[in-house]
Formats: C-alpha cells, sequence, structure tokens
C-alpha cells in the first residue's frame, strides 16, 4: 500500500497515510493520524485485506484501532476498498476495486511472474523443454500457461469446461480434464484451482519426480500430506504480487481506482 | 558434473565418477579412484572448466591432483573437455565439447533463464510493461531479449552491428547503438558484452532508477565502481547454468558429447 | 462436406455419399442414392446448413429432395448435423456438431486465417508495423487478433466488455471501447460483430485511408453504403472456412463428430 | 518505384518522377523529362534492378533510354541504386541501397508475408497444425519460419550450418539438414536456398502430397520436372515484395536511402 500511495503522488495526487507510524516519513508522502489524514482527504484507500477481524489491517501502526472507528472518521466521503464484503454492510459509499477485472488479470500477471520465478529457481532443469502441467485456466492458470508457453516448455492444461480445453489448443498447448486417466512424468506442475483436484490418486498418476507449485489461496488444491510421504517436493505460493512485486501491486491499485473515479 | 554423469547412466552407459571422494555412492553411479575408473572407461569427460592451474579441476577430491598424472592415465583413450585451450597441446584425442554451437546456444537459453528470474526477484515491479535494455545481441542476448519480449516487456536492445539491429527491429523490439546519445529511463537493464560498454558516461543517460544485471564474465561490461557511487543496484551474475540448472547444464554436456560422438 | 467424408474413410470408416449424383465417384468414397445409403449405414451425417427451405441442401444432388422424405429414411438413427434448430422437432437422435466450443474455435482459426490471406493480398503495405483495428473479441475477434499481433501489426482490439479489454491489454495490444470517440489512422480494420459497430461516426473518425474487411455474417457490421460514397474499400468476406479451408473444415466436422461419439 | 517517390513526398522532400511518361501526374508528384527532372535534383533514386541491357529500366516511359544518357545527366549528384554491381564502374557517388541488412530485412519479411498469403490461398487445410518444412535459414527462411511458427504449423527447418539448427531448435521449431534421410509427410514445403536442394532424391522422401513454394530467385531449388512428373504442386514466386506490398517495397527503399543519407 506504500508503493499505492507512492503511485497517487507520483501522479500528482496529495497522499496522507495514516497507520503508518512506525515507518518514518519520506518526502513526499505525508504521515499522520487518523483524524487528521481523514479530515484533509476527499477519498479513502483501504487495503485489498481491509479488516484483520474487527481492526484495520495496519501492520505498521503502533497500535490497533477497530475499524469502527474509521468508519465513522471516513463519514459519507468515497471509500475504495478491496474485498467489500467484509466490510460492515451500512457504508454508502464503497467501491471494490479488487472485483474488477482489470484488477483481477493485473494481479494473475503478478502471480503467474512470481510463479515462473520459484520454478526457475526451484527446478534444476531448463523451463525451456520441461514438461508442464498446470491446472485451471482461469486468470492465473491463462496468464501461466502462456507465460511458459513463450518459454518454449511443452505445456499441457488440465481445464474443467470443453470450451477451454479448446482454446488452449488452439494457443498451441494440450489440454486435458482432471480425470488423470493416464500416467504421465511431468517436470513441473501448477495449481491454480482452490479444490482438491491434485488428490492422491492424481499425485500418483502424475507427481512422480515433479515439483509442484500451488498457487490457489489456502487451503490450495494439493494433498500436501501425501506429497510429503511420497518425497515429492511441494511448494504452496500465498499472496505473490504483494510479496514480489509491491510495487506493481501497488500501481495496479492505485490505477484501478483511478478507473473507477473516472467511470462514476 | 554429477548431473552430466547421471544424464550417461539415464542414456544406458556405465558410469564411474572419479575425483568425487568426499561424495557417497548413490546407486547407479559408481565412483572409484582415478586409475580404476579410466582402466575401465572407453572415454573420458572432463569438467567445462578442466584445470585450476596445473590441477584437475575436481572440488569434491580428497586431494588435488596434477592433471600430469591424469593425462598419463587417460593415454590415447577419446577425451572429452570443455575449454580444451588450457590443457596441454600433447594430447591428440581431445574432443572440445565446449566450443559446438548446440553447447552455446544451449548455455545461452539457462544463462537468460537465471537472468530471467534474477530480474524478476529483485524489481518490485512487473516485467509486463518495463522498460528494459539488454546490451548485446550475441546469444545470451538474443535468447534473453527474445525471452523478456515475450513476456511483454518494452524491450531495447543495444547491438553494435547494423545487421543485428535490422532483426531486433523486426522481431518487434527496438534497437540502438552504444552511443545511448538520448537520456532514457529504463527500470531493467542486462549486459551481456564482455567489455565496458555500460562506462559512467552512459551510467549517466539510462540507469537512473533502473536495476543492472550484468551477465557478462569478469570484469563484466559496467563501471560499478560509479553505479555503487550513485547508489544504482548492481547485480554480476556468473556462472548462472551451473548454479541455477546444474541438472540442464549437465545434460547439455552429454547431448554435445553424444552428437560430437555421432559425428566421428 | 466431401472433405468430410475423405477424413472419416482415412480413419477407417465406411462412408457412402447421397446426394452428389452429380460428382463421379473416386475409389475409396462410394456414392449411392438416399435409400441404399441411409439403409447400410449406421449414422448420418448433414451439412453445416442442413436445409435449402424445405429441402435438404445438396448443390451436387440430380434433383432437390424433400428433406421430410430424408428424414423417414434416417429412422432412429444417430443424425449429425449443424445448425439442429432449423430441423423439425421431432426427431430424437439429433447431435449437433455446430453447437460444440471446439467447432467454434476450429472455425475461428480458419476464418482468421483466410482474413489473413485476404488482408496481405489487398494491402499493399506490410503487415508487420501495421495500424490494425479488429473489432470485437468473440472467438474470431481473438483467434485474428493474436495472429495478427503474433505478425508484429500494432493492434488494437475495439471489446465492448471490460474484461475482454483487460485480457487485450495483459496480451500485449490495445484495447478500446466502440465509442471511439478519438480520431485514429488504422491500416486495416477487420469487424467481427454481427451488428453496427462500424456506422457512419464511427467511420468518420477512424476509416480514412483503411481497408475494412466484415467478417460478420450478413447483413455485417459496417455501413457500406456510407463507405461507398466515402470511397473506403470494403470487403465482406463470408463462409471463409467453407470457401478457403474446405479440408481443413470437412475434418473439423469429422473430429466434433468423432468427440460427440466418444462422450456419449 | 511510384510508391517510393510518395513516401519521399509524404517525408517533405520535393519529387520529380521521370521515366514515367506513360502515367497521368498524381497532386503531389511532379513528372517531368529526364533532364528537367535531374537538373532539379539533389539526389538521383534508381529502381532496385535500375537497367535492362543497357537501357535504363523504365516500363513506364514512352520509349527506352540509354544508361549513358542518364549517367551524363546525373554528373557527380549522388545517385541511389539497388545492384549498382551492374551499374558502370566509373560513377564516383553511387550508394547501393539494396546491399544493407535492414533492406534486405524489410524485404525477407515481404517476401514470407506474401509467401504465407499463397499458402494460405493454396492450401484447402489450416496453416494451424499444418507439417511444414522450410528449406533455408537466410533472411527469408528465418522471417518466415517464424511466421509459420507463430501460427501454429508444425515448423521444421533444413539447415546446412549446425549452429543454425540449433538456433532453430532454441526457437522451438524442430531442424533438419539437407540428406533428407528419413522418409516424411509434410502438408507444406518452402525452398529459400538458391540451389539445387530439392532434387529428385529428396522430393522422393518428403513431397508426397505437398505443396511446394520455391522463393529463391530464378532458377529457383526445386527440379521441377519431375515434380510436374509426379503431380506435386508447385508455385515459384518471385518478387514477392514488388508484386505483393509495392507500397511497403517502395516505402523501405526511401527509409534505406534515409539512412544512408544521414550516415554521410
Amino acid at each position: 500500500m506504500l508503493y499505492c500511495a507512492r503511485a497517487f503522488a507520483d501522479g500528482g495526487d496529495t497522499v496522507t497515510l495514516a497507520g503508518f507510524d512506525r515507518l518514518q516519513s519520506t518526502g513526499d508522502l505525508a504521515f499522520a493520524d487518523y483524524y487528521t489524514a481523514l479530515s484533509n482527504a476527499d477519498i479513502a484507500v483501504l487495503p485489498v485485506a481491509p479488516l484483520t477481524g474487527e481492526f484495520l489491517n495496519a501492520p505498521f501502526a503502533k497500535e490497533p484501532v477497530r475499524f469502527s472507528v474509521i468508519e465513522k472518521l471516513i463519514g459519507e466521503k468515497p471509500l475504495f476498498s478491496g474485498m467489500s464484503e467484509r466490510l460492515p454492510a451500512d457504508r454508502l459509499n464503497i467501491y471494490d476495486y479488487s472485483k474488477r477485472e482489470d484488477f483481477f488479470v493485473g494481479n494473475a500477471v503478478l502471480t503467474a511472474e512470481g510463479a515462473l520465478e520459484a520454478a526457475i529457481g526451484e527446478y534444476e532443469g531448463s523451463i525451456y523443454g520441461a514438461k508442464v502441467l498446470v491446472c485451471g485456466y482461469g486468470r492465473i492458470g491463462k496468464a501461466l500457461s502462456h507465460m511458459l508457453y513463450s518459454l518454449h516448455a511443452d505445456v499441457t492444461v488440465a481445464a474443467r469446461k470443453e470450451s477451454d480445453r479448446a482454446w488452449i489448443k488452439a494457443a498451441g498447448m494440450k489440454a486435458v480434464d482432471y480425470s488423470f486417466i493416464e500416467k504421465y512424468s511431468y517436470d513441473l506442475i501448477f495449481n491454480t484451482v482452490p479444490s482438491m483436484v491434485l488428490d492422491r490418486r492424481a499425485l500418483r498418476q502424475i507427481a512422480g519426480g515433479a515439483i509442484i507449485f500451488d498457487l490457489a489461496s489456502s487451503p490450495g488444491g494439493v494433498d500436501f500430506d501425501y506429497a510429503r510421504e511420497e518425497g515429492i517436493l511441494t511448494l504452496h505460493l500465498l499472496s505473490l504480487p504483494g510479496k514480489r512485486s509491491p510495487q506493481a501491486a501497488g500501481r495496479l491499485i492505485k490505477e484501478t481506482i483511478m478507473k473507477i473515479w473516472e467511470e462514476t
């Protein structure tokens, strides 16, 4: 979110950060208490995950503050937040930037790049020519499979929908469903599906010798216990954009907010 | 080289490793002393960098052995080595696998993947849309620039030859020479040229805000002192294939040797 | 459909063609009258457009035959046809191959290739670097825009949905909506939308100097009258797969039928 | 060359065309006789193929003129021409635009696009998935093979040099040499090599069922007689840029001349 603030500042807006007490002020970004910051502001911006329980998600703040306090201070001003379904429903002026497609797609690209980095780092072979399986052809699966394909990996994508499989093949890759009837030896497996698609039956068919990267939110889509028993190296990569590319993630939030602003 | 041995074993050949005393034997790879190993062998394989001074380059051996000893043991058997110019010239049967184009190209791909990994890790933005400069359009420059372009970075390649610049543009990228007359702001700069192309004059024009990755062999092509003074983050990435993708590097050596064998 | 028959024959099935009286038999494809052909057959295959009014669509037949006659002869055998909504509804055993996604996608690829051929032929410049606008990001728009992009055209795609525009940009191309507020000069414009998106207002903004290719089914999506008045070269390309790539179109029908067969 | 003239005019230069008597003047391009045109001009531009025997290559002129006449009129002014080796050698001020790499590469792209158009038109299948052989990895072979690969054809490139084959494989395609030891069935074969690489022995191995496009200058690289005997469809495509993309070809000449001008 620091990067988000910087992106706004770079665009010429006046930015005040609140809830960052434990950091020192950096030149063009002003820091203040919640009251001051929100009094001066025209709009308020909350993080992608705005709450921790009943408190504002502000890890750099000196002490936690209940969201009900912040809510009163925001009043009727436009509030931009992620995951707005977690906020109390009586606010009138909430704009959820995390539900917009360009936000999803932007994050999918960042997640895919982070997964690519992890793969090159962990895998001792080359992506070029590697036999790769990507489970899922949603946003992350799409971004990632195309990236791997363009690096000349031998990519297979597992997708549930017949239509997705048609497009996967049209893009030059192989398509399968989740039955994993055929035994096959992949070098790298990426899961993007937030449900147990790589259960022990599937792992028995395809996971011998592979490294598995689970990109789906907790609890993921891989039977980690079975993998551990069988000695299959499995990495659960969470929150990749925020961890790997905070600058890009922050800019993405800022640009999504700007688009919402222009459209209203 | 362990991976190289495994690649040969996987292909059905009998492999004996010598000079790896400090490692335990793993099932299908036999370990022995130099005399035994070389007596039984039809061919001998040395590492890419075969010597450390007058001694065989064998970091896992209990004690260093002079190459002259090894030379006598090899006798007239075919010897496959890298950098053969460093070996004494009276050997008749040296085949240098490191001078073959498929070896160069294979290593270029591995180096480029390693550079990509470093870039995604160090850079807090996304490769997608990043303004990237690649200096050099030799093997590594070519492999790397095309990789970055396929990940939708905004790629400019600096090349000395007019013909290279024509092909860079035909591939959809921008091409410049090394004069760097125009001031320009790149996010990422990769150097692949083993001579000082990014001197302080060049760095003043283009390096503000960028992260620089030098992939050229020591001493590289960047004025590191000036970079340090100016607070420009610079990473000198050496021996990427061996460090990042030992399995692929080993297989590449084995396959190059096989090709030489088939052709003679 | 001749190619479809050949594809079945190549796959080992016995094929009898009926309604092709005006052609001579070719070795491995048997020709017969409707009664004989349908008596011997296990399944019946009709064209993508099965009817011409009340008659079977059989341009090579000696004389037209009412579909009601054919219907009785088919009886209860599985019938594979395109556009089944045009057939009388009391048949129980109709499988419509033209509604499957792989058929749609396959045809989209063929249509896009045909459009590419027309563009290279008509346009006196090179696709490389040409400023291209593709209207629509449905199946044909997607296939075509990606093709042009990979040939290094400067591609903009007009799409109605925000989510489509996000993915267009993720793929490295530009995205706009149909308001065409900005005046812009394209070299080539392709329409894939079956409604009037390129009306005279739009044409005034963007069509100066361009060649327009309308790929949408009649009546298309371009104000042809206005284009003619203004001297804008416009081509309405219909039924491209059947005209340009009958072999691929026929094989696609056969493979779609095989997939339906395997799934039931 | 008309397009070349227009390109210069669009760039703000004053253009006078001589030797185009049989065409009417078009607004911004002035037509005149050789004497007037060359007197007023600072530079002279000749076609890619400047001569027809001893005469200037001017198909639109009323009557042919000997080059010696033109030569005197040009005097000492800079002369830009293609194929300058065909011009008398005593001229001091000849700049040959056809020997520059960007001209070669530009023409390679135009030739490749023309070949692609011919292939889509002649071949009744789809380029997607077609088994294609490209002979030669020079400029045209490189441009064409990459184009076909990006359209998802199954591309094999025959190249003489080991280094070329290494890069062909690095780009994701298959590489072979010209021995054609293995019998293989291609759908499309493109030759770019100006010597007999597809002799009858080769054709017997690989040409069954294929369409052959010869892009090499006369006499080409295919045994046309044998092809005709065997009923193999063969097309000899010559001068593609000038025929298919005269506008792009003309602009390319103009831009190449501008670059030469800037460099001197």
